[in-house]
């Protein structure tokens, strides 16, 4: 049986969903992949507690369901901030980061991904500021200790982007990738943005398009040896459809998405995210709700396109296990 | 430099295609994985040939372009049937089973993928027929001869059904499973096929539904231990469907698909291909002409679905690439 030494680096929403799969799955886990998994830390905002011999995992979900702190676990290191985890525990073989995203500083979630990875520990992330903020160093730092890290929850759920882009898109020299976020209705979305006005102070991160433009980041981080920041992407948001745009285009039998794209003019690297009128009959077109959508078109593979319908976070917790289970079967 | 000693078991669309992609990407294949593929073997129906200094990628394209034979190659070995091979090369690390299909007897094709498996070479199949006839016999071979193997271009051509539901659908434990095959105009679509080569030569196998039953068979081995045969695939093909059906679903909105679906009953796995009405707007509803899908709903990652656009068997040809580097980098 190989036991694997987890810590929690939050829990929230996606950490709580991935106890109740190891729960759930327990005996599964331990049949088919003869892996358990022992967390042996976890922190919020109130702070951290470390336990050698293993959480229990219903304890932790049920503090949270009574919306608990960590600072009421006996294990409870009293006056300690969460980014000193790594030094409070000595033996550990995974962190899983998803800790809230701040993508001004990467905040605690960033120093304690650099510190497991120089710990040797491996590190599987769901929060995607670390990666939007650090990648290249991240992915050094790994190389340079030898340690793992995984990112397929970081874009689209539970939809394997990361994965099928790195893994199985190999050898792939020239592409145009086209993504299509959505949560809810976009078309309502648009015109909720529009009501509230775009002058409105702090009109939401999804309307103007900056997590669209994380993802798109993390996907070219990925799939090529983009060097890029956000800087470079052209970012437009939604904002600025007006209602008149909508029916027009809905008269030419088209919708507007918001779409992030990526592709090479002049040898170089143009990406985008931008309202755009797309074929209502296309298959970015039939993303719709709660889906997410990828359009791929390669120089080997022709066209390939995928999408996930995905209202639950469930699938990112069971995208943080695919990692976390990849890393612990390929040593 | 990791030289890759291959054997090209068979020389027809699909590994000339290879041939092409290794010539055009010989240099972005050792920049990026430090890898070359060195053709040490190769057959045909007039036998084999075998250099263990390689052979010149070109040599061969050109050999297929002329319509020539392996025989005419200076290293041809006289009198002796390619399912010999094996005997006559010492060393390799790879075999890639692109034969024609032999679904009756597997033919040379599944003798000469599990001699090289007893032999510690890795094989990546093109030809589906070894896995449908001897699945579980050849990952048997393979976890006993410590070899490796992999499949990713026997369904789906370069879409990575099998690579995804092995790797990314991890701790799925309860799913419903439904994909398509080309939809559009199937007589239209069945002569185009035979004009460029990617469907078998017998129309009526397509139109039967049993390559579809073939592709669901080793999905399901892949996906889960599934222990069946294709006798336990309740198979109706698409020549039973009548026009006036066709009519009919269409003025309920509707198309008429072969689908092949995969769904847990009382503790039963039933497997069935047949025509399926389906929502013109649904996913499946919208995959036509050239188009394979596969639909997913499962236990932990909601709906999942996926489509390729593959007119040119250029993807089958990547997807063995793929494969093959998925086998090197990982030793």
């Amino acid at each position: 049986m190989s036991k694997i030494r987890t810590v929690l680096f939050g829990l929230g929403t996606v950490n709580t969903g991935l106890l109740k799969i190891l729960r759930d799955k327990r005996s599964y886990l331990k049949d088919h992949y003869n892996a358990e998994f022992v967390i042996v830390g976890v922190t919020d905002s109130s702070g951290l507690a470390f336990d050698a011999d293993g959480f229990d995992y219903d304890q932790l979900i049920d503090l949270k369901a009574r919306k608990g702190k960590v600072h009421s676990l006996p294990a409870y290191a009293k006056g300690v901030s969460s980014e000193f985890i790594t030094e409070y525990i000595h033996q550990a073989d995974l962190l899983i980061e998803s800790s809230p995203a701040d993508l001004q500083t990467g905040g605690p979630g960033l120093i304690v991904a650099k510190e497991s990875l120089r710990k040797g520990w491996s590190v599987v992330f769901a929060n995607k500021a670390p990666l939007v903020l650090a990648f290249d160093e991240l992915k050094e730092l790994s190389v340079m200790y030898g340690s793992s890290m995984r990112w397929s929850a970081t874009v689209c759920g539970g939809l394997p982007v990361i994965n099928v882009l790195q893994r199985d898109m190999k050898a792939t020299t020239n592409y145009i990738l086209q993504q299509m976020e959505e949560g809810g209705n976009q078309e309502e979305a648009i015109r909720e943005a529009q009501r509230i006005g775009a002058a409105e102070a702090d009109p939401s991160h999804d309307t103007k398009g900056y997590d669209t433009a994380n993802k798109l980041l993390i996907i070219m981080k990925t799939f090529v040896d983009y060097r890029g920041t956000l800087a470079g992407i052209t970012i437009e948001g939604i904002e600025s459809v007006t209602p008149l745009q909508i029916a027009e285009a809905k008269a030419r039998g088209n919708k507007i998405k918001l779409l992030a794209s990526a592709a090479r003019e002049d040898g170089q690297w143009k990406l985008a995210i931008k309202p755009t009128e797309v074929s209502a009959q296309s298959f970015l077109g039939t993303c719709n709700g709660w889906e997410m959508g990828i359009e791929l078109e390669t120089d080997l593979y022709e066209l390939i396109c995928m999408k996930n319908y995905e209202a639950d976070p469930v699938g990112t917790s069971a995208a943080v296990l695919r990692d976390a289970l990849d890393i612990s079967l390929s040593k």
